[in-house]
Formats: structure tokens, C-alpha cells, sequence
């Protein structure tokens, strides 16, 4: 029986090269999605069977439609949106013809995204090189999708149940991550992370740290000074948004403080200082957010992993993990705009 | 009844200002400890009298003497070298005859294990600031340390049960750091790391990991080149010490399998780099061991902690996991020394 409330979640099947189609397959058969969702792929009809026919020696059912509103709740049955025919299916190699394809699954789901055909969206990982090589010079699948958006500020999210942390620099080089942190950047995610645990999360006060960038926070100037425009940052954001910001706060125990329970998220200066403690506690079940697009956006946290694709052996556990985190945040976006 | 093989650890009671006396009376009153080793104080017989009797309210003995040989093993007893009779105890505000008194039981402490009456030491927080306003400019406790035992090359390692990290670089500004990560310098840490694991440790063939300093080890030069010394460091010292080591491998991921048991250690570029997850996993129990001394010498991960001293609510875990790990490598080099 259809679920009538439940979001409608795309997902978007990724380099069909890479684990995307066999994580999207376990998902569906092993876990208990559809009592959070209503999930409909965008992605391959042939590539999708083969890989559960013959790499998972799966049965399922797949119910290709036109429009996510046709999309059927029924365990073992994958609503897809069939948007490519690929021929040959190589598992861990790049092809160009899977690289276009892969791309226009991404454009199909924000377009049906902006049209509130969909919820929300879920991403399975892209190979960058071969987006590149496939005509779309974008930095990666976010850029990319806040083009498609017309988004300008965004920040990207790491989410476990225990941790949650954003980025204020992301792909960059230590030696220049300083230079990166300016006050106007340092409140712009500030600010976007708090909005977003206040509407997408629903969190009436949310308690924001901002993690220092040197170590002890610079411990009052003896080991570097941009703590005092992070500090500049808090002050303007805090003053903006009406609520509490803890920090510059020292880094080497920001995490533990936030992982304990005493902060919602921890706002961070560069990719490692939010990564490494983010990954050690949610290795395989961590979700990637964007947060500050007109959509509901999510992803896994792991890449193509060519090394392991078609072997059956991916684990689906982050792609799940996001799937329930658009579900949520759907559901909250939707919340709001029946009070609004 | 003396148990005549444990090793006998002095431990300095550290600024007597800070939580130094109220958790070394809890380590000696609460623990196991008399099972690993006889520990010795190096400190002030009037202070922790007061501390016991006045703060904790705690029944002790206090077994005063002079050389460690006469040391008891006694739970409740404290067996004191009483080197300081200070008259006033003021629980969070530095004293300059307390700061004076502090640097006299490290200086009495490495003496005493330099003529080998002592077979580790294992030091409770000292306050820097205190330490210089008492004629001493060391940039803190192990380099006076490594000065009084004539030492130029130490390494800092901060383990616990589920991870054992060492620094490249310690206190020093995120965007000094790329210009300290020289061959010379990682070399240098990953041979003393290597030493200490496998003669402080007796792990015969050590895994050592390296971290490299940008996000994904720099991604095939796209973020940052300083992987490249990294590895050339890393290459001489298989040559040189005949071992496996793994790196530069991606920061965010390494902590992780290393405490999932794949590596031993971790060396790492800088100070929040190890210690972000170091303390999200051992945020109480961390112990911090200076490797390359011709003495063993622990210590506390914590420092003077004034906010909260003189109310006994310090947390001694720490302290007994140092005095632990001080008895754990005393006990290994002896045995190395039986053996040569």
C-alpha cells in the first residue's frame, strides 16, 4: 500500500562504473527504507538488473515510471526512472558514455527536485576525472548541483549520530587554509549551519562551536592569531542570529565536547580537523550534506571505490544513512510549509 | 611486603597549585597500582597532608624517606621524598615559592633516575608561566627535561588503549607548519617512534603508519606537495631500520584503522592532527610518554587544571595510566638489560 506522507526521495545511481548500482540494490532489498520514504532511482534499467541478477544473484522487481509521483512502496521493487541504455557495463573503468550518463542523472533529479516532483535528492559517488572528461568542468558533484540550483553560498555538512561538523575550507592545501580564513567566509558558514539545524533539523536553539584553527585556539596569540577574526565571526553571527556560539574553541577537544552531547554541530576551519574526528567515530555510516540549496541534498560519504566495484562487496550502510537524512529533512522542510 | 621486582616509579607532584597533590592522593588511594610498580612522591610532605586530610578527607600514610630503596608497598601509604615545606597552600593561584618548589622535584626526580635509583618518573602538570617567573625559561616541561638529561632529539608520544599517536610538530601555528615538515624532521620521528616501539614496547616488527599533512595525503600533488619529503623521509627509514612503514596515507582515514588495530602508531604532522582523535578516544585515560630520553619519563595529558583544584573533584585516571605505562616500559628495558 502506498504511503501517502512519505517523502519522495530521488537517487541518483552515480558512475554507473562504480559501487552506486550495487549499494542502491542492497539498500532496497535489505533494509527497512520504505518505512521512512518513498525512494525512486534515476539512473539505468540494464545496469541495474545486470548488477542484481548477476553480481548480488538478487530478485527484484523493478517498476520503471515516468514521474516519482508513480512510484509504487513495495519491498524488493525499485522505482526507477530509466534515464540512459547503457551497452556494457565494466565495473571499476572509466567510460565516457557512463560519465555523460551519470551526469544527466544528476540534472534529471535537481530538475525534478526544483520542481517539487521530488523531496529531496540523494547522490551516489562520481568519478570527478571522468565528469571532466564527459564536458562539465565543475570542481566535483556539489558545485556542479548548486550551478544547477543557482546557488552561490553553500557549506557541506558531515553527519553521524554522534557528530556533526561543517566545513569552512574544503579541498585545500594546510599551508593555505590560513589565508582562507577570513571573517566573511567564517560567519557565512556560521551562519548557514546554524540555519539549517534551526529549519532542517528543528533545533529551536541550536548550539553552534566553532573550533579555533591553531592548536589551543592559538592559546591567546603564542601560536597564531586568526582566531581573532574567527572571533569576530561569532560575535556578528551571534548578535545576527539571536543564539549562543561557543568558541574559537580549542580543537583537540571540541570534538569530544560535541560528541558527549554539549554541542549540535562543530563548525570547522579545514577538511582534516572535521574529517578525521567525524570518520572515526562514523567510518562507514557517515552522511554528506549540502546544506544552503533550494533542495534537499544528500549524499554518501565514499567515493566510486573502482577497487571493489562489481565484486559485490560494497557496503551500502552510508548511502542508507543518507537516505534517512533527506527523509528527515524533507519531512522537516514540509512541516514548516504547512504552518507557513 | 616488598615486592622486590616492580619497578620504582618516582612521580613529581607537580605545581603544588594545581591538581598535582589531590590526584596523586587519589591514584595512591584508589588503584591497583602497588601491583605495577612502588611509587615514590617527589614533593611536599606538608601539602599533601593537607590535601588528604583537609580537602579529600582521605586516612593516609605518609612514609617519608630519602632514597627510593626504602620505599614500601602499602596501599594508603604514600611513600614521600618530602624536598619543599611550604607554608601556604592556595589551590589556583600560581605561587612563587610553589613554582620554585615544582622545578625542584623534577630536577630531584631525572637525578635520582639518571643514577638509576629510579626506574621511571612520571610528572604531574607543572604551569609554564610559573615555572618561567621562577628563573626557568625552558619552553616548558620536557625540553627542561631533555636539557637536564642532556637530549636533543625527543619525540612526543600521546597513547591510549585504542591509539598511539606521535608529533612531527607540537605548538606551532597551523600556517607555520608546512615549512617544519622537512625529511630531517620526519625521519628523526619516525626513528625514534620505530625505537620506542620496538624497544620501550617490545613490539618486534612494528606497523607504523605515517600521516601525510594535507587532505588525502594532498591527492596526487592537487592539494599541497609536502607528501612528497614525506615519502622520501619515509623511504630512508625502511632502509634503515628494516621495516614496513605505511604513508603518507590520508589523514582523515588513518586514525581510524589505526584504532581498529592495524597499525601500532600514528606519526603525525601536527599537534591537532593527532590529537583530535587521540583525545576523542582517550579523553581521560591518555598518557604522554617522551620518547628518546635515556630515562623513561610519563606524564599526565592534562595540565594544572586551577579551576578546579583544591575542590577534589580532579580526575586521577590519567595519572594511574601513566604511572602504569611508566611501569610497563621500566619493566621492558629492564629485561632488555638482563638480556645484553
Amino acid at each position: 500500500m502506498q504511503k501517502y506522507n512519505l517523502p519522495l526521495i530521488g537517487i541518483t545511481m552515480g558512475d554507473p562504473s562504480g559501487i552506486g548500482p550495487e549499494i542502491i540494490i542492497k539498500a532496497f532489498t535489505n533494509t527497512d527504507l520504505y518505512n521512512f520514504c518513498i525512494p525512486v532511482v534515476i539512473g539505468d534499467r540494464n545496469i541495474l538488473n545486470h548488477v542484481a541478477n548477476k553480481i548480488l544473484k538478487k530478485e527484484i522487481n523493478i517498476n520503471t515510471l515516468k514521474k516519482p509521483k508513480d512510484a509504487i512502496s513495495s519491498k524488493d521493487t525499485i522505482n526507477l526512472i530509466s534515464i540512459s541504455s547503457l551497452k556494457y557495463y565494466k565495473p571499476g573503468i572509466a567510460d565516457i558514455e557512463g560519465g555523460r550518463a551519470m551526469v544527466s542523472y544528476i540534472e534529471h533529479a535537481v530538475s525534478m527536485a526544483l520542481k517539487k516532483e521530488l523531496d529531496a535528492i540523494v547522490t551516489c559517488p562520481i568519478n570527478k576525472s571522468l565528469m571532466h572528461a564527459s564536458g562539465f568542468s565543475y570542481d566535483g558533484h556539489t558545485p556542479f548541483i548548486a550551478h544547477l540550483t543557482g546557488t552561490k553560498d553553500y557549506v557541506m555538512m558531515l553527519a553521524g549520530i554522534h557528530l556533526h561538523v561543517t566545513l569552512v575550507t574544503i579541498h585545500v592545501a594546510i599551508s593555505k587554509v590560513s589565508s582562507l580564513i577570513t571573517k566573511e567566509r567564517v560567519l557565512k558558514t556560521i551562519y548557514i549551519t546554524a540555519d539549517a539545524l534551526i529549519n532542517d533539523f528543528k533545533i529551536k536553539s541550536p548550539r553552534v562551536a566553532v573550533a579555533g584553527l591553531n592548536p589551543h585556539a592559538g592559546e591567546g596569540g603564542l601560536f597564531g592569531n586568526e582566531e581573532e577574526v574567527i572571533s569576530e565571526a561569532i560575535k556578528d553571527a551571534e548578535k545576527r542570529l539571536k543564539i549562543n556560539i561557543y568558541g574559537p574553541l580549542p580543537p583537540d577537544t571540541v570534538y569530544y565536547r560535541a560528541s558527549k552531547g554539549e554541542f549540535d554541530v562543530v563548525v570547522s576551519m579545514y577538511h582534516d580537523q572535521g574529517l578525521i574526528p567525524l570518520k572515526l567515530l562514523h567510518f562507514s555510516d557517515a552522511v554528506n550534506i549540502t546544506l544552503g540549496l533550494p533542495i534537499v541534498r544528500t549524499s554518501v560519504d565514499h567515493g566510486t571505490a573502482y577497487d571493489i566495484a562489481g565484486k559485490g562487496i560494497a557496503d551500502e550502510s552510508s548511502l542508507v544513512s543518507a537516505i534517512k537524512m533527506a527523509a528527515f529533512i524533507a519531512n522537516n522542510r514540509k512541516e514548516k510549509l504547512d504552518k507557513d
